[in-house]
This record gives C-alpha cells, structure tokens and sequence, in this order.
C-alpha cells in the first residue's frame, strides 16, 4: 500500500463535519436544529382563512416514542384541490390512492391532506393500497363525527407518507391517532410550525413559509401557506419530497391544476440534492376561496395570471428551504442558464450541471472549476441550440458585486483567483452560463447543492 | 452548533482511505502502483503483427520532470482505422482533427496514434485545432523520413490528447519529442506497457489487454492488444476517456468501423465512475492484416461475425479495468438487467441504477438497499417495459453461491442481512434486476464502482 500522507487539511475539514453532523435517522424534528438553519425557521405567519393544522404522536417508527409523526391539514368546508405526483415507475401506495382521489372527484369537495413520516408505505402491494384508502376514509370520519362532513361513499382526504419503503404501515396505530391529530387542529402559527415539524424525516428543520397577496379584480387580501420536507433519498434514511400548500384564494379545481403544474415545473422540478427521484413525491394544494373573492374558473383571466405567478414564486420558495437542507450541504448553489433555444433546453442544460458529481465536489472544494460546468453543459442530452463558440460561464456573488467572467464566447478568461476563492467562501453562489450570444432568449434557473464528505456518510452509513 | 459525536467506525474508516490515496495529480504513471491494483498489471503479453509502441518525456506539464507524456502506436504499414468519439458538445481539437482525417481517408492508409497526456487541448479554439493538425502532420513525417511512407499531403495518424483543459499545448516542445517516441518503437511487451503508462493521467495503474484468437475462414493465429485509460473527470485532474486497439486481422475500415461501434456500446458506453461525459473521449482502432488471411470487406461474413464477437469482449475487458481503477472505488459491481423489451431500455435502466449516489453510497456503505436499486430503476428516463408486480431483485455473489433474493415479483423478502454483510464484504458484486417474468427477454450488463469520501476528496481538493 502507498506511504503517501492523509492531507491535514482535510482531515481537519472531515473532522469538523463529522462533528457538526446533526441528522436523525431514528424520528422526524428530534429538536436539534442547527444554529447556521434556525433563520430558516419563521417565527410568524399570516395563515390563510378557514384552514387548521395539527399534529399527533403515533410511533410509526418503534424507535420514536416523543416525535410527532401524524399531521393534519384540513380545510374547515370542502375545497378545491390539485397534486403534482412523482413520475418514478414504483408509485407508493399512498400517491396511487391520492391520484385516484382527486381524479374521481375531479379536484372538487376536497377536505384535508393526512400525512404520516416513519414509513413512506411504498412497495407494499394490495395490502398498502388498502392501509393508504383506509387512512384517507378514516379521516374523512373525523369531520363526518364532529358533524362538518357530510359522507358519499368518497373519500375527501390526500394521502401522503414518508419513510422507509418495502415496511407496511402500523395503520392500526395511525388510524387510532387520526382523531387525536383532529383534536390538535388549529390556526396558531404554532399549529401550522408543529405540523410541519412532524412531517419531516432527516430534515434538520421544518420548512414553513406564509404570504399575503393580492388579485387584480378585488381588494381582498388572500393568504397562502405551505409546508415541505427533504428531498432526495429514500430508505433507510427515510426521504421523499412532500409539499401541501394551502391558499383562501377562489379557485377552481381545473385552474388550480394548470396553476400548480406550472408552478411545480419553476420549482420542485428545478432543484437536485442527488438526482434521486423518490417513490413518494406529492406536492397538493388546496383552494378554499375562505377570503371571498371573484371564482377563478378559468385560466384565461388576469386573476389566474396574478395567481399563477403568486404560487409559481411560492413554491420557488418552498423549494429553496429543501435545497438549504440538502443532505451534506455546504453550498446552496443558483444555476441559471441564458440565451437558450427553448426553455426545456435551458432547463436541461441547468439540471445536468446540477447533478454532475464533478461539479458538486468542485463547488464543496471552493474551485472554480469552468471547465466541469462546461463539460456537464456539452453532455446534456437532448438539447438544442449549444454553440461553443458562444457560450460564457460566469459566477455572480451573493454579495452583489459584478459577476466574476471565466469563460467568454468560448474562450477562457484569465481567471483571478483570489477573488473567485473569495466568492466561494460564501454559502451562496450563482453560476451563470449563457448558450448562444442574443440568438436565443429562452432561460431556466435551478437550485442544488454540492457534494460534500457528510453526503457520503449520511448515505453509505449502515442501517440503523 | 450540534455537540452530536462522530462516528468513531466512519472516523477510522476515513482516516484509513486518506492514508491510502494514491492519486497522483501531477504526471503520469509516478510509479506508485497500489498493492491490490498490481493483479490488473500483464506481466507478457501476445502483440500484433507489424505494430509497435514507444513513448518519450515531453514534460506537458511543466511539474512533470521524469515520466514518458507521450505515446506512439504504429503500424509497420498503412492499414484501416476507426473511432468513436465522445457525444459531448464541446468537442476538442483532436476529436475534431481526427475525426475529419478518417473521414477524409475513409478509414484506410493509417499509420498510427499520437497521443499526449498532462494537457487535454480542449476549449482552445482555432489554435487549439491547428496544435492538433501540427501533432498529427510531424507524426506523418517521422515515417517519411524513414522511408517507410508516402506523403500524399493528408495525415494519417490519428491524434489523441488527455489532462487540464482550457491551455494550449506546449506544442513545440511535443513536436520536437515526437522523433524521439518514434526511435523509441519496438514490439516487446516492455514497450507496450510503458506506452500504456505514458497515456495515464490520475489512473493508478496502466490497463493494457492483450490476446490471441482465429477466425472461421482461416488457420491463422490472430493477435489483438490495446490500452486505455481512466474515465469521467476532467479538469483539473486530468482526465478523459482514451483508448487504442490494434489488430493484425483484416479487416477494412467500413466493417471495422462497425464491428467498433457496437462493441463500444457494450463496453466502454456500458460503465459509469461518475457519469460525466468529457470532451476529449476516443477509443480507436487500427487493422492491418500482417496475420495474413481473407479480408474481411463486408459486415457479411462468418469472419467478421466472429470477429465482431472477439473485439466485444475485448473492449469489455479494457473497459472494466477503467472501472477497477475508478476514483475513490472501493468496489467493482456488474449491474445486470434482464427480461426487458429492448436492449435499449434494459441499458438505460442499468445506466441509471449505475449512475445514482444513494445506490452508489449504499454500496460503498455495504449496505444491502434494494429500496434504492428500486427507485433508479423506476425513474429511468424513456424506458418501457418495467412491470412493477413482476420486478425482481437479488445479488449474484462473487464466490459462485447462490443468489440472494431482496425482492421478488415486487414484493420484498424477509432478507439474511448476515449473508447480505458476507455478500457485500467481497469487492466484486453483480446487482440482477428483473423487469418482467418472461414476458421480455432482452438483457444488459453494466459495470460501475461505489461512491466513496476518497471520490470527494479527490475530485473536491483545491487545484494543485
């Protein structure tokens, strides 16, 4: 074997990250949040009309005997509802239940979302189709019971679950809490934080954001809120992307749909921590109309235009708090790409460039590394509209100075190093690369993170 | 900050990785060649007829003071030739220059392969292009000079170059090197090893294959040798994808150029270290029918059926000990999908499966996660033919026992995790995915490594 000496310096780097390693694998929200995330976490909120949440401790996981793990967010009169699913092959159980839910009811009459973490109840066949029906009508009892519901047949409940795959659902338990969790419900931002802290799973934080805005037609003031948790990775360290967005705006069902498949496109579809897509990602919404209003009914109005842009920068920002989790993250690192023939390539582009482990580890070794964004820019498949020739790769500085050029019309720059280590010190980072020279417009941005030592332990770590 | 402890187990397991890293950024083949590395080292070899291979010391890098930089493989007389070059937008000068040379000469009259490491002529624009027709044409006229070729004015070497991208060539100083590989030719084993030493960038070992074989129609014995080396990451750890194959068969550039393409498709197209596609990736070969025997013209033959069946397994033998020297790899695994629809699909599900980081982590963590295995096969991209209910998955061990099943027709098997952790302990492992149960019968086999920290450190250390 070699004789060649481990580098101090990164051995002291590997030591203070094995240190600062934070994640639980054992039960969602285990209170330890790391200082440098706690400005992640809001200490208010503006929550829309006529929505509660809530939370209970069921025990999904033998292990986790004080975490919430059961979560409830429930309109106070039936809604309209939409849902973005995973595309992966192998659809748990609980996004094939959902997908027929809404379709059936044609996103109208729609009451809550119930979510458990702990098991994502994926690959449990027939079985976990009955476990996921049955948490969704067990719900639904909850408000016929408490005399809000009325009861035909079908369900009025999303279902969503996070966890580890191939484990049935311990639906007795879940089922027996499900009145608890309603009990909870509430409007408090605490009720709304708490119940986006039992929805996580190795997220170190919950991700929580509420906003007020306004439609051209009417003076009201609406509200949206929504909650989210990690991406990314799946058992045994418990991952999936989920999302619930709620909003007191007035819109149909078929609008809401386009809305938040649009939106979804710009946002959760535009972020990478590993380029893993889970068996369970869900991102609903719900639409009361609670805050009074014109109906949006179409999408063929300056109202859906005004929301669609509303939601569109919503879950941008929902999506953002995923990336800052990222698994290992050291970096939270902006991708746009300009001047691409079409919006699909510009995306394409930016996405490649996102997951290129190449890149990634150059992001966490602070180098400015053109040459492997350029690299993963020319590998991209299926895209139109590159010209070598015209292309410049550039970093623009969190702090707002002027962008630091490495490559310009193909050509590399004299690089100055002191400045480009500089601008890596930082947490964020943008990387801006331009495909053609003002042939094309189209542009796409994309979110990730790097790929650090802690990646590698998080994930190569045995089961536990 | 959190006061969680580190992991005493990971802790001794990096430090023992660290102190064992053996990657060389500076020059080629610095003579360290790890223990467990020297078994893929041919100790003799049986070579081509009428070709010969030399190096020489350029010092392409100014830092490499001692170590051959520059290889030259040559046929004693002219002879067909064809390629496959990277897919990658960015092309460099080389691609571009040998491209055009074997469509200009239709693949006949080729003399040989210049290549030089430590600087890989990409994003060097017009300069970059003219360098490259430099190295190329001063390679020709080394055989002019020896009488031992013509000079119709167009080249007929091809030219391969591999290591730091976005720097010319320190093109004189190659140039006036290239004399010095040509007095170095010879035909011992010696000098085709040292050729394939001077081709290395960050490979800890030279690959270089040699073997015998016959074809239908003849008594001859046949030789094919080649060499190549490391793959998937560029600047600044010099590296790229190179390879050269030599043959004393005949066979004419049109069915050599066939026999080539589909042989790279099971091969070097059929393993991943990281998934990045570089700029500078050829694999080349030369035929020169110095064994003597019926030419093989057309893709028509009993000959070229079994010589198309001979270079397969060829380049999968070069391509697999890319593998064995992936960075950071601390395993070899065989990804072998079966019973799908097309070879297509079963090649882009393997490819997936091969490319992701929690499969990657997960094995590098020797953790038995069919969960994850699952998951990639379910988000490959453009695949039809996966029937989730009839899906299957178990690890072929290296010792020839039985295969252990971790999920079968979708549903998952209570798994023996001690013969799992036996299974998972050997370096060498192959992942059988099932995609129907008879229904489809198409297969491929992909080969990968895990993801470990040493890959991070490698590719996430500051330029050197």
């Amino acid at each position: 074997m070699s004789l060649a000496r481990p580098n101090p310096r990164f051995l002291a780097r590997t030591h203070r990250i094995f240190a600062s390693q934070t994640r639980s694998y054992a039960a969602p929200g285990d209170g330890t949040i790391p200082a440098a995330k706690k400005k992640y976490i809001p200490t208010a909120g503006t929550y829309p009309l006529g929505f509660k949440a809530g939370s209970a401790h069921v025990g999904v996981k033998a292990s986790n005997t004080r975490f919430d793990d059961l979560a409830l967010i429930a309109s106070d009169s039936p809604c309209a509802g939409a849902a973005v699913f995973t595309t992966n092959k192998f659809q748990a159980a609980p996004v094939t239940v959902s997908r027929n839910l809404l379709k059936s009811r044609k996103g109208e009459g729609i009451r809550s979302v119930i979510i458990n973490s702990g098991c994502a109840n994926a690959v449990t066949g027939k079985g976990g189709i009955e476990d996921a029906t049955l948490m969704g009508r067990e719900t639904d009892q909850a408000f016929i019971k408490d005399n809000n519901g009325e009861d035909d047949g079908q369900s009025r409940s999303i279902v969503m679950s996070t966890g580890v795959i191939g484990q049935r659902l311990p639906i007795q338990k879940i089922v027996s809490k499900i009145p608890t969790a309603y009990y909870n419900l509430g409007d408090t931002h605490e009720h709304w934080l708490g119940t986006a802290k039992a929805i996580c799973t190795t997220d170190t934080f919950p991700k929580l954001v509420s906003k007020t805005f306004t439609l051209p037609s009417s003076q009201e003031e609406y509200h949206i809120a929504g909650m989210t948790k990690g991406a990314g990775m799946i058992h045994p360290n418990m991952a999936t992307l989920l999302g619930v967005i709620c909003t007191d705006a007035p819109v149909s069902a078929s609008p809401l749909q386009t809305a938040l498949t649009s939106a979804i496109t710009k946002s959760f579809n535009s972020i990478s921590i590993d380029g893993d897509t889970s068996t369970n990602d869900t991102v609903a919404i719900l639409a009361n109309g609670a805050a009074g209003g014109k109906q949006i009914d179409s999408t063929e109005s300056a109202d859906f235009a005004a929301f669609q842009a509303t939601l569109t920068d919503f879950a941008i920002d929902l999506a953002k708090l995923v990336v800052r989790d990222g698994e290992g993250a050291t970096k939270f690192v902006t991708i746009r790409v300009t001047n691409a023939k079409t919006y699909k390539d510009a995306h394409r582009v930016a996405s490649t460039i996102a997951r290129s482990p190449l890149v990634k580890t150059a992001l966490y070794g602070k180098d400015a590394n053109w040459g492997r964004i350029l690299c993963a820019t020319g590998y991209a498949e299926n895209v139109e509209g590159v010209i070598p020739e015209e292309t410049s790769v550039s970093f623009v500085p969190a702090d707002g100075s002027e962008e630091l050029k490495l490559l310009v019309r193909g050509e590399p720059e004299q690089v100055d190093e002191e400045r480009a280590a500089k601008i890596l010190e930082a947490e964020d980072l943008e990387i801006k690369v331009k495909l053609s020279e003002g042939k094309y417009s189209e542009e796409a941005v994309f979110w990730t993170c790097d790929f650090s030592h802690e990646y590698v332990t998080i994930n190569g770590d045995y089961r536990t």
